[in-house]
């Protein structure tokens, strides 16, 4: 018997049909003598519905004031979900009693549409649980100092699914999806890709990082941080299978480093191709060129990834970074007219099409070796890399995008992801 | 310039297109110098559509843990219009902010999907009023001192609206509605009929207890405790008609008794069929009698109108009443199994073809011969007369319910209603 936190996704609670499989299942879970938490995402669908009754009435979003009222707004389509849950728990004979982020309270700042968790009051929630009750609470959403609603973006349901484990030092925080686990790298990819029955929370930041959809990065950053086991599972399989089956199933991000895991040295391949390359050329080679080509891009808001500063030559060197596409020509153009006159130099390059493969494993730390291997698995298909980055427990690297499927089936292959764990 | 509320039904909300209407006619409030508060609906049929997502998952509703999640449920209805309403009136360039029951907050008791509002606390409205902002506010709902969410029952936006402008004390509050005014009877029934430019409270009380669908009772009720004046006028005239006919538009519920509405003897005339009629006959003539009959009634809950008994011939007497026509069958099936043995009579009689038609008026406390000139026009249109009740400023007469339109006819030409206001 232990405390248990459960989360739904809105494709789980996209009906009432499904919504009463979620309140099956979570009954199976109660009646196995845990105490229970849910947090159930807003129906699919329904967010982007009032969002876009929204955008028909002011298509400018700039003003805080609007802002508020959009959190407003998109706060209702959990308040549904929970009160539509609670009720479905107590159709299969359960007590249940649902609470919207302000009635917890779940505090967050006032930064509206993406607000930040401070704290969650867990004394109300423990009186339900004592009491017997099913608590159901609203995801993605919280209240300021000030009782002003707030949202917490996109995804956030698990952001507050993992905050209300750790505010209730749960046992176990199981986030229920349209994925049965994390892969060793994308099945679409490598059909030979494998389910990791468990990895690290660290690794999964940069899994999560590297556009993996299976979890939003602030929740993981969350169970990092409260240490709190997150267990991504599927919601696809029957409510009704046993229920200890399904407590292993799916995979289990941990905060120890176990001995298992010290025996995987790279966990998975992560991939993306959002985004683009720019380098400098021949700007003079004196402290400040970093934060004169930074420093100018991050006022404008544009976020950098990769940067790479090559060894100098003559007093000049080059200096490269990635930003997301979607940046790529504003950044450019800022770099033209802001930043280059000042460096003495005009050339500049770019290139959109290329894409960022990593090997991910915390296993790195300890073994040499790792990236030589990397490196040898991609010559050996011929691909040429461009930029290496390369963190305690990752190693990326950028390279033609048209390389992406064969350097990943490559690495997959070159590190035995496709063989059964040991 | 003064503090004025505006409340909108489901239908003037019903899309986006209808929301920016009212956003550009509260603007027009606005810029004319007033505090706005406003008190949207939900928009049509969402409420609607949640609770019947609620029956889905659960066809019973009987315990306070169901009606709880109910209203949980039911009044994100109310959040999603006002945080709709509060954007379209920014896109105006107004600046807006909204509040959801809970935040205001608009106390209530617990009893949920019924509640009543014990008190509003006006500081938050206050501070964003003096600080030029318009303020939207949810209909239907508060929050119980424990911070559960209470809605008010169908019908409640009114009585929130009335309540807020009672709780700050606004110059008027004005109903915006598809109909456009109160008329003197019902149209379809009287081509003739006429608004009312002005009604007292207590007029209109008796309209709406008659099945007048203009008003929700409580709101009548509580803006005649509260003396705040409510007019009643159309969402359907164009937004941008000038202000001072619009403020003088439909009409108004008055709490005081001006030399005016003293003229006029009758304001209108009320019906419905909804009633059944039930005389027991031969009963005793003793103390006690109406006791024993209507005590065992209003012990099974049913609702009980007229009530008539007549006078005692050899010691026994006939005692009539009305009943919904809906308790009809279960009121006899009561009466002859646990009443009626106990009078020593088993004479009962019924009739559920009759119709109820009042004549109501506050100037019929200070007139006399209202009632008899009442019933020398029913007679001349021979129409037998049932039943008959009268209070202060009403007198109704039980009929045939066949004779039901061309009663209301002759009593409205007959107290001179087709007549334009003097």
């Amino acid at each position: 018997m232990a405390l248990i936190v459960h989360k739904y996704g809105g494709t789980s609670m996209g009906s009432t049909e499904r919504i009463r499989n979620v309140a099956k299942r979570v009954a199976k879970w109660a009646r196995a003598g845990h105490q229970m938490v849910v947090v159930p995402s807003a129906m699919s669908g329904e967010t982007n519905r009032l969002l876009g009754l929204a955008k028909e009435l002011s298509p400018a979003r700039s003003s805080d004031a609007l802002l508020r009222e959009l959190d407003m707004l998109a706060s209702t389509g959990e308040q549904v979900s929970v009160g539509l849950l609670a009720i479905a728990l107590q159709a299969e004979g359960l007590e249940a009693v649902s609470y919207a982020g302000w009635q917890v309270p779940v505090r967050t700042n006032s930064a509206y549409t993406k607000a930040r968790i401070e704290s969650i009051e867990d004394k109300k929630v423990r009186a339900d649980l004592a009491a017997g009750k099913v608590v159901v609470i609203t995801g993605f959403q919280g209240v300021d100092e000030k009782g002003n609603i707030t949202t917490l973006g996109r995804g956030g349901s698990d952001t507050s699914a993992v905050a209300v484990a750790a505010a209730m030092q749960a046992a176990e925080c199981l986030i229920y999806t349209d994925v049965d686990g994390v892969y060793t790298t994308d099945p679409r990819v490598v059909p030979e890709a494998r389910r990791l029955s468990s990895v690290s929370f660290e690794e999964m930041l940069e899994m999560a990082s590297m556009g993996s959809k299976v979890l939003q990065i602030r929740s993981v950053e969350f169970a990092g941080k409260y240490r709190v086991p997150l267990r991504v599972l599927s919601s696809f399989t029957p409510w009704d299978i046993p229920i200890e089956e399904e407590a292993h199933s799916g995979t289990l991000i941990t905060f120890e480093e176990d001995e298992q895991m010290e025996q995987a040295v790279v966990s998975g391949i992560a991939f993306n191709r959002d985004e683009a390359k720019i380098s400098v050329l021949g700007v003079p080679d004196k402290p400040g060129i970093a934060y004169t080509i930074l420093g100018a891009v991050a006022d404008a808001n544009i976020e950098v990834d990769v940067i790479i500063q090559n060894i100098s030559k003559d007093g000049k060197t080059d200096f490269s970074f990635t930003v997301h596409r979607n940046d790529y020509a504003r950044t450019v153009d800022l770099l033209k007219t802001k930043v280059l006159p000042s460096l003495g130099t005009d050339q500049i390059e770019g290139d959109t099409r290329i894409c960022k493969v990593s090997i991910v494993g915390i296993g790195m730390r300890s073994h040499v070796g790792i990236a030589s291997k990397m490196f040898r698995a991609l010559s050996e298909e011929g691909i040429n890399i461009q930029m290496i980055s390369t963190s305690e427990i990752k190693t990326s690297v950028v390279i033609d995008e048209k390389y992406m499927e064969l350097a990943v089936r490559a690495l997959h292959r070159a590190f035995d992801l496709d063989q059964p764990e040991s």
